[in-house]
């Protein structure tokens, strides 16, 4: 047992020290390349160093911590998460995978304990897409997966991503220097807040993820007729809004056959008036599923329904993809380990998707990933709203220690 | 048979005429008081006079030509509609019905009869409310039904209706003098575009109006849970604009399970994003009847269901009335008359409800009220495509004219 070296409560106070460090007065805004992501990462490079690391900022602004172990040129484990935010953002999301890492690692330099691997621990620049517009910046980069255009990339002040390169003291030239070679991982491990409600609800601290769910948007139009809401009787009408009301469940019905999650966040009835019968209405979906196949045949059963739906009352139906991404599986060894560690502090270990993105997303082209979850208040995120307890954030960094040992007996 | 004497191509003719008097370059805009109002009582007067009425305007701008009758002080008929239009209007909505008026009694001069009662055709000054945001100005006026605020309510200029009447040439101090004596009117008959389906779909050149709905609108919201689109899974979530779904199509079932109409115009979603379960969502129900007991029915029943609706979903649900106005039942001796007039050239004599306003909701409180609709193409109004036949015109004028003489028999 570790405990005694592993502290919630200083992981809180360093969530809570980082969160100091806003563009914005009142709310938590941390950007990309900003000046306060220099001083976040000055801030938690120091609290690296503390724990015995020897730390770099990369080529894009990536920090990263790094403890060697008993066998040189094995594959590093790393550990990690973001240390950017969207505008008046929660203080967890990103930032509690970087400390616990590091909470990790100091609990194994205070051991005296080497593993057979080196131990990384990486603050991602730009996971939120807040200043960009383009999301992963940070882990795409590591994981290999830029390409050059990424440097014309600009924020909402005209400023390229390569001139916000220079501005932050790092040579634009030198930007494919951040990309790791396959082989010098073994494995990525990020551990962060839920973003939902499903661990809350069964009373656990922790879970384990099996999967960032591949997701699908689109945006769906019906156009029939519009006309007078007084003279137009009820069996002579194309009703846009009443057939795009039937894709609203339809979506619901979907998701609840296939064990997928959808949503229509957005609608609009056209043109709109208390007394004038919708002509075209226009909703979003965005459908989310663990697995490819599961959101591949929601998808069909979803344009199906639909379909019927147009053609029993006469609409017209257009349907275009705005969005379209593959599940990223966790690797099941290191899934296994999560469950273990856990199970042995007394965790039901359960298993649920990620509905939401993260890095792991990009580090799965190098390595194998696997994602701990930790209990949020409510589900809520990217909300100043955003709480964990100290006893979650030590029970998450207790787990990720000892699935690092689990690791290691895994070693040759 | 009059038919030699009324010419559905004059009538045509006429409203092409008076579609020429415009505020707007290009559309038909003629608002309440305008200039062009002025300059279409000049014209629609005249018109009155050659038809051998003598021709005023009342206090409130109303046009007024009465053709005597042979017993002086019997109960006059009244016939008309209005001579002001919506934005971007056609040319047939309100115009039609008066100048149908003065090709019956242009008939009947030519025809050398006079009718035991007077017959009065009336072009009334505001029926849209396009200028002060108040409809039915100059019936309600007729009708007695006006209070002195009337005089205060502002166009989007500024100017008052007391100062308009008297830039109009009026002494807003007399604008009592337009209320009608009851007792001053034995019927008012009034024939306007369908602006509906139904006569088109018949077959049929005209209609014999029942009622003009009563109408109900009430505005909706249900409030839920907003929350991440990939994070909270089906069962947990509280999704708002799926109960407004549902309260959609149960807005549809009622109207059809009452023989009303009603209509979801509108939808918003909060806070309307692609990603995020809408915490809430509004709406509004517009819903009429040709029989109040019908609406009350129909309103209750649909509160019931969107209760259930809310109930089952775990959300609030607020309704606010914003308008509501009962029926106006067209007298049944009056929809007889028509009726028979149709049938003797041959009409099926269809009798169908008005959805839309007209000036006989105020004129019944002055007399018995009763409407004959013409088919207009594509049911299409308030839009510069409206369009009927001159052969239609000339139907709707000649039944309106063997409704007088029918009317006339009845006399004792």
């Amino acid at each position: 047992m570790i405990d005694a070296t592993i502290s919630g409560d200083r992981l809180l106070a360093r969530c809570d020290a980082l969160a100091a460090l806003s563009e914005t007065e009142g709310a938590l805004t941390r950007t990309y390349l900003s000046p306060q992501h220099a001083e976040a990462n000055a801030l938690v490079g120091g609290w690296m160093a503390e724990a015995g690391m020897t730390v770099r900022v990369d080529a894009l602004g990536n920090l990263i911590g790094r403890r060697d172990g008993t066998t040189p040129g094995a594959p590093a484990v790393m550990i990690g998460s973001h240390l950017d935010t969207v505008r008046d953002a929660g203080r967890y999301d990103g930032m509690l995978g970087v400390l616990t890492g590091i909470e990790v690692v100091e609990a194994l330099a205070e051991a005296g304990r080497t593993l057979p691997f080196a131990v990384e621990v990486v603050g991602f620049g730009d996971e939120e897409g807040t200043r960009f517009g383009t999301t992963l910046i940070g882990s795409l980069g590591v994981a290999g997966l830029l390409t050059p255009e990424i440097l014309s990339v600009r924020d909402r002040d005209g400023v390229a991503l390569g001139e916000a390169l220079r501005a932050f003291g790092l040579d634009p030239a030198l930007w494919t220097t951040a990309a790791r070679h396959p082989g010098d991982l073994r494995a990525y491990l990020e551990v962060h807040i839920e973003q939902g409600p499903q661990l809350e609800a069964l009373g656990e601290a922790v879970g384990v993820v099996t999967a960032i769910a591949g997701a699908t948007r689109r945006a769906i139009t019906l156009t029939g007729q519009a006309g007078h809401a007084g003279t137009v009787p009820m069996d002579a009408r194309r009703d846009a809004l009443a057939g795009a009301a039937e894709a609203i469940l339809a979506v619901e019905a979907v998701a609840r056959d296939h064990g997928v999650v959808a949503t229509v966040g957005t609608v609009e009835a056209h043109p709109g008036a208390v007394n004038v019968i919708p002509g075209a209405a226009r909703l979003t979906v965005d459908l989310r599923a663990a697995e490819d196949p599961a959101r591949v045949a929601a998808l069909a059963d979803l344009d199906g329904r639909l379909t019927g739906v147009a053609q029993r009352r006469a609409l017209a139906l257009s349907m275009d993809t705005m969005h379209d991404s593959g599940a990223t599986p966790c690797a099941p060894p290191l899934m296994d380990a999560l469950s273990r560690a856990i199970a042995d502090r007394g965790g039901a270990a359960p298993r649920l998707m990620s509905g939401a993105g993260h890095d792991a997303m990009a580090m799965t082209a190098l390595a194998p990933v696997a994602m701990l979850f930790v209990r949020c208040a409510g589900g809520i995120s990217h909300n100043p709203a955003e709480a964990i307890t100290a006893a979650d954030a030590g029970t998450a960094a207790a787990v990720l220690h000892d699935t690092l040992l689990l690791l290691a007996e895994d070693c040759p």
